[in-house]
């Protein structure tokens, strides 16, 4: 190391923050900078250990941490400004909170003085941090700003979640000596206690009545697979959560389906069941409430076993009930249907198994497809080994800075992007960050030109007929939006697609070149 | 009317809603609406005056209303997805909050039997909305959705500012009977308290030391003209704050300059000044601290004269100082300058005198030019009569979306906009919903590709020198943005300018033809 924090007593706040952040394992931060974060910038030209990336909009910075995090297993730094800053980052954190992602916040404040004059730009940023994060701090004057970046560091990497510190900016240019920071261990996974493996052991000894749902690190390759084979020696059912925040998957790993979204197939599919081991997952809710339907997704009476708790590791406990019970064979994915003729129009389903068969080795693959890509699923189960990362907080809008921050973790890796086009909207600037970092990443954009998943919520409200005032709350072609435009214009290059055959060879051009690349694939 | 919602006794309540906001005055919608809102999408339909109005990302959906409040000056009502939905939108809210602009959010919620199971989408909403909302209520089941609406109108409008009302989805879907709402009346506005007259009128008489500064409803025609004649028969000074939500100025208006941006002049300006008499205006405060320079921008021992509070009708207090002192003669405004010569390269000064120059009569003019387009200000001054809307709060990305609106409440009128280039990446989708709605807005974008005025601040916080590290945070130069395929990416015809004659051509056909036009003005 070139500098050494506990020694630098000539350093600021911002400096001793950073450096702190580096001491702790923190190398890279996603920035949207205003003036209150401008000692925290030039902070860096000191410090090239740390990452910084620009993000043209919050949303792309708090999005791309999300990624990195999921993918790296530790915690990236976000840097945003104020109040505004903070609150334009916060549906991409609340999507961070629900996959229960290792990730600091660092968000400037007006100098404390300052804050007392009421500036225009002044607001309660504690207010708007509590609701997204699971820890929050506000650095003051004369505290060790340091030990709170340690802190907070450890905060969200044993949550895991998100953690917030607010950094005023007299706090950031002021005098801050250094000294030692607290140690950096995280907690040890442990097995969980005797009785929840007895309760579980006899639940799955149940056999077919008896369901294991698995969530978070459960969804990682060991514990999964271990998952399955303690199923299948006694024919209990294994299900994976609705959203995930990453299921390593494809050849050699478990095929292991999801509990699915629309709630009239996710009440078909638990009745079967008497009882449900929580692998990490959280008891199964609706996604939303619809006047007459259930709230909760599993039968009165259904039994409800405890295992691993979410966010907790999975191993330790997969591996002590495999020391009391038989393991079983993994069951054989599916094989992928046959391919679609060259001159096939594209639709959804077409599209999304032409990235399934296309998909290259180790690629990670992110699903903000909503309604247009769930045949990706089924197709790339025994496809090559792969990451999935999908949206689990239901804010739309991550899939792009998901797949920047992604591919900041994963050098030498492609990003695979199934995305949504009414989603992509939201947050369509993280393509910028995409061309200025020469990401990997292959954007494949569903191009319906309509919020389709809506069509489909009106039905589930109750609401079957409905007029062009309401269609055009939900349709998005007049005008329609030309991707290759929007890409080109952020800096990526891009091209469209109509057809099975088409699609393919972008997907392959894609793979070839590095750097991102964007396909419209244009459904009928 | 064709409805009447104090008889309709089969209504839910988000029929009783929109009719209550129709009967209390709003009819215009600024909507992204998801699942907990189809019920109020349904609505739509049976209810042709709501004009309801889509945005592709939050912030254009509050920034618009903004634009249309301002405008209007009565509120709009947005259309917000749960907890992340509001979420995206309170950067912009922040923005109106700071203008004092009327301004009506309806946030959709889980039904509130579902929130109790904590869904993927559930968050804290009233933490989220309490910092930017001046007035904010949950609908209850069993309550009456429709007073909280008219409530929530009168709330915006008296204030004026943000409402917040939270309508849970089974409100919503549940009947409503009607009822009579609260009557509609806003309150009179009356002069203020004869010492508050006293106090002013004795300020005025003392002349040159004394300041009238002038903000928020000050700043239209009427009561400006006065304040400038006021002080013009006495040698007083007369300034507008620095940020402000809407001057009317150009031919026949007063001619008022704005308090100076950066610390360094206008603490240069003020201390000119023993008294200063704020009507409409807060007390001049620093935009953000800097290491030993001031917060308050008026020298100690300067007495601070209140006379009309901020987002106070100003007109009643101006007429009543008429009545005691003397008027004098609005001083001539400045003339504008030569017109550069066609083949001059764009500068920013030549770009925004260009803009003055051409501006159409009773044009709505949007400035987020940030560090590029100061010179308009003054070269406008003796132009045609025109409105002149400002970010007011210093969240950046405002400009697009505050067009969209303004150009929704003033059909018929040209919208010009003043647009940096760094700001106008967080809200560009902005320009799909100008495409959509036909939109009379011509945006000039000033291509700089940085963040300029962050440069401006690394200096003022004492970094005189900074490295690679650092500058890269500023540069949006790796790779370019295209703005005119970002334009055509979102529906909207574009145009690049780089010399003098080019961009008064592409203004001239902008204004001669319907709809959006956006020109890149590339700056050297």
């Amino acid at each position: 190391m070139s500098f050494m924090s506990s020694t630098d007593n000539s350093a600021n706040g911002a400096q001793r923050l950073c450096d702190a952040l580096l001491e702790s394992g923190v190398d890279t931060c996603f920035a949207n900078p205003g003036t209150s974060e401008m000692h925290f910038v030039g902070a860096l030209d000191a410090r090239p250990r740390m990452r910084c990336i620009l993000g043209l909009a919050e949303g792309v910075v708090t999005g791309a941490a999300d990624g990195y995090g999921r993918m790296a297993d530790r915690p990236a730094a976000t840097l945003l400004h104020l109040g505004p800053g903070l609150a334009n980052g916060l549906s991409n954190l609340h999507n961070a909170r629900r996959a229960r992602t290792p990730l600091v916040n660092v968000v400037g404040e007006h100098a404390t003085d300052h804050l007392a004059l009421d500036p225009p730009l002044a607001s309660d940023i504690d207010s708007l941090a509590a609701p997204m994060s699971n820890w929050v701090r506000r650095a003051v004057p004369g505290g060790d700003v340091g030990h709170d970046a340690a802190e907070a560091v450890a905060a969200a990497r044993d949550t895991p979640g998100i953690a917030t510190l607010v950094l005023p900016a007299d706090v950031a240019w002021s005098p801050a000596p250094g000294g030692p920071l607290p140690a950096a261990a995280p907690p040890a996974a442990d097995a969980p206690a005797g009785d929840r493996l007895a309760a579980a052991a006899r639940a799955i000894a149940a056999g077919p009545g008896t369901l294991l749902l698995l969530g978070g690190r459960a969804l990682r390759a060991a514990p999964a697979l271990l998952a399955q084979r303690l199923a299948a020696a006694t024919g209990a059912g294994v299900l994976a959560e609705t959203f995930n925040a990453r299921i390593e998957r494809g050849t050699g790993r478990a095929p292991i389906a999801k509990l699915p979204y629309p709630v009239a197939l996710s009440t078909e599919v638990l009745p079967r069941y008497e009882r449900i081991v929580l692998i990490g997952a959280e008891r199964p809710v609706a996604f939303f409430a619809y006047p007459g339907k259930p709230g909760l997704l599993y039968p009165e009476g259904c039994e409800i076993v405890p295992l691993v708790d979410p966010g907790s590791e999975a191993l330790p406990a997969l591996e002590a009930l495999a020391e009391r019970l038989a393991l079983g064979d993994v069951p054989a994915a599916a094989p992928a249907p046959e391919p679609p003729p060259d001159d096939a129009p594209l639709t959804p389903d077409i599209a999304a198994g032409l990235v399934a068969r296309h998909l290259p080795e180790d690629a990670v693959v992110v699903d903000e497809s909503v309604t247009s890509g769930r045949a990706f699923f089924a197709e790339s189960m025994a496809g090559p080994r792969h990451d999935y990362l999908q949206l689990t907080g239901g804010s739309i809008g991550i899939g792009l800075p998901l797949s920047a921050g992604a591919a900041v973790a994963c050098p030498g890796r492609r990003v695979v992007t199934l995305q949504a086009d009414g989603s992509a909207m939201y947050s369509l600037q993280a393509l910028w960050t995409q061309a200025r970092e020469r990401l990997d990443v292959t954007t494949v954009i569903f191009s319906n030109r309509s919020y389709a998943i809506l069509k489909g919520e009106m039905a589930n409200v109750g609401l079957e007929n409905y007029g062009d005032a309401a269609a055009r709350m939900m349709s998005l072609d007049d005008p329609a939006l030309d991707w290759c435009a929007l890409a080109r214009g952020h800096g990526v290059e891009a091209a469209r697609a109509a057809t099975a055959g088409q699609l393919g060879d972008l997907l392959r051009q894609s793979f070839r070149q590095g750097g991102p690349f964007l396909i419209e694939a244009c459904l009928g």
